[in-house]
């Protein structure tokens, strides 16, 4: 059946039906501006079933031990999060106080604390300020449009917030797709912490939704490279609080392509904004790599490409250096042929079976002066295909990780 | 047998007996300096038993493919090397070309081509200015104390040449063994390629030969990162040519032990001064992990922490910022348990237990401020260990790698 999804003008993560949001500013992070926030909770008018991805790095902070643990059953309500400190490295008092954290929120809302996930991201190994988290989470108002003061809550040195929605037609019955996400950066630089949370107001099956959430998350913020870092609190959760009332979606419902698309559409937005808003990124960069035997291959040579740093210097400095291009692909471990390769960087043709061809420069120098460059390397080996995205590596990027965390 | 091994002041490449080496100014590079060189060549009087070890990158520059070729024999005589063009992504021309420069080397010498070795370095996707290389190489006077021109022909935004060599005494017998290497950068910035010419005096049999370059190649250049990116002329060679007349040295030789030791020195001396001299680095970075269940594991823990960008800007900027050098070994793939890691910065314990403990801050500022910065993890889990080298990430390594190439 044909579907027809479309971005929501100012969607937010609180546009799908019965979901709510607020935030406060609780002192956890340093004031910059007069409208600072910090503190924040999302929350469904009823019970979701939910499912989340957590980060692969070892050390794991605090509220991703906690949440991980709650999500067992695959049910959530709400989800409290603050910016500011990442409650990671803090032990046994760091896990009572994201214990304590989903308490507080559950009071506040009125559900049982087990249904509470939390998040936190900032600089690691600082105990939680819990005085100032118990003083200030009642100052939270929850409302229909709270999305975008939740999306400002969770912002450390983001310098936007990055949010989104669709709504999804198909056939007769619809529902809405909303996402929140933060990226790279700290006010006291430390890790550049993924958070995502992902809501809907459609009936999902769990099972379902756990497949679904893998592919998008596998097509988008898996695919997306700042600077090679795996923080210790990366999460991207999603919650289905059925408020759309369509028939519950499945593998096998005929509905099940159009979500796994449209939440495909609202992952890869979030992780472009992300890509865009990197520390001191000053261009989006987008590879694709075609023509690969696999899509493993495939989406290791895009990965290998857009983290390389001498590609991501190069664009910085709208350096037409396809030579550090080819060069990446051919260490990214994957199949490939030199004499087989094609490059384009935007429309223009710089490789041809491996070997340079003449180009306009001009043209090209504009196309890289752009604020999104686009690489499409062709290995002409197999069908295969996959896009990754990051950012150009600037003097900014060092200058903001470089300060003193004391 | 004990085995004394000691560093030769102001010694080269050409310090082991029989070597001869010299060096010009073709113009493949473009001249910096009044004495600036970029076209030497490297040879021994006698016929070597020699091999080397190549780039993994599956572009392979011309020079590599060729003396990848010309090894199978374990044999050479002598090598021939430039500075300011790769010759990589240069087609059948490339191999032409690469193959004439080790005639016209062998010509001047007198030896056969097939004898002849050849490496490049510099910018990707050029043909090599043969008219230039053939107009000067004639001009190059190979000298026993040449090693020094050879290592500032080999030279690109190296600001340092870099070589050494050692003698090693066991009982009554005794020989040299000489390097030379570099490192990190180009005139127009490009890949870090790394080029090494190892020799010596002593009488050693192949299969040991290629063992021992092994051993010592994984403990020192394999432990290096400046970037993360693999050029597709990375090169390093050894070249043996028995002048010290000591009894031959296998894998049973009582000298095989001090051999070693002696080769694995003069790799670490020479990663080191790579590492330092890494483009725009103001310190070297060393960071050794112990108490790992696995040698791998050690060794991809020590890699991953060291060329870590948040690590590495942290220690730029002398920023005690522990939590990312735990979180890079978190996210490094080894066994590591939290509670286990103690982790020093110099002689400061930052982290016990997973936790950090109080440091006196103003003393480890002044550690971080040196030109040096050691990281020691233990992870309490095994015994393995294992060390790697690299350099904190300044603003200058963006400006120099974002200037445009053409």
């Amino acid at each position: 059946m044909e579907a027809k999804i479309e971005f929501i003008p100012q969607g937010s993560v609180t546009s799908p039906q019965g979901f709510y949001a607020g935030a406060t500013y609780a002192g956890v992070k340093k004031k910059k501006a007069e409208n600072s926030l910090d503190l924040g909770i999302l929350f469904s008018e009823v019970p979701c079933v939910a499912t989340a991805l957590f980060t692969t790095n070892r050390i794991k902070s605090a509220p991703v031990v906690l949440s991980q643990e709650r999500l067992w059953r695959g049910r959530a309500v709400a989800v409290v999060v603050n910016s500011g400190c990442a409650n990671a490295c803090t032990g046994e008092q760091g896990l009572a106080d994201a214990a304590e954290m989903a308490r507080l929120a559950a009071e506040g809302i009125g559900c049982s604390p087990e249904d509470v996930l939390v998040a936190s991201t900032g600089v690691i190994g600082q105990q939680l300020p819990m005085k100032l988290i118990r003083a200030t989470i009642d100052r939270i108002i929850l409302s229909h449009d709270g999305g975008h003061e939740l999306a400002r809550a969770m912002m450390t040195t983001d310098t936007v917030p990055k949010e989104t929605a669709v709504t999804v037609r198909v056939g007769e019955s619809g529902f809405t797709i909303g996402g929140v996400a933060k990226g790279a950066g700290m006010i006291h630089p430390d890790l550049a912490t993924l958070l995502c949370f992902l809501t809907t107001d459609a009936v999902v099956a769990l099972d379902f939704l756990k497949f679904a959430l893998r592919r998008a998350v596998d097509a988008s913020f898996n695919m997306l490279s700042i600077d090679g870092d795996t923080s210790p609190s990366d999460t991207v959760l999603i919650m289905a609080n059925g408020r759309a009332g369509n028939q519950m979606i499945n593998q096998d419902s005929e509905q099940a392509g159009a979500f796994q698309q449209a939440l495909n559409q609202v992952c890869i937005y979030l992780a472009k904004c992300i890509a865009r808003d990197g520390e001191g990124a000053t261009k989006l960069i987008e590879v694709t790599v075609s023509g690969a035997p696999s899509v493993a291959e495939a989406r290791l040579a895009a990965r290998i490409v857009v983290s390389s740093p001498l590609v991501k210097t190069a664009i910085h400095g709208s350096d037409p250096n396809w030579g550090r291009i080819v060069a990446a692909v051919g260490r990214s471990g994957v199949q490939v042929v030199e004499s087989k390769i094609d490059l384009y960087i935007g429309d223009t043709c710089v490789v041809q079976g491996g070997r340079p061809i003449p180009f306009n420069e001009e043209k090209l120098r504009e196309v890289l002066n752009g604020s999104e460059v686009t690489i499409a390397l062709q290995l002409n080996l197999g069908k295969a295909a996959a896009t990754a995205w990051g950012c150009d590596l600037s003097e900014e990027y060092v200058t903001i990780n470089s300060q003193y965390m004391t």
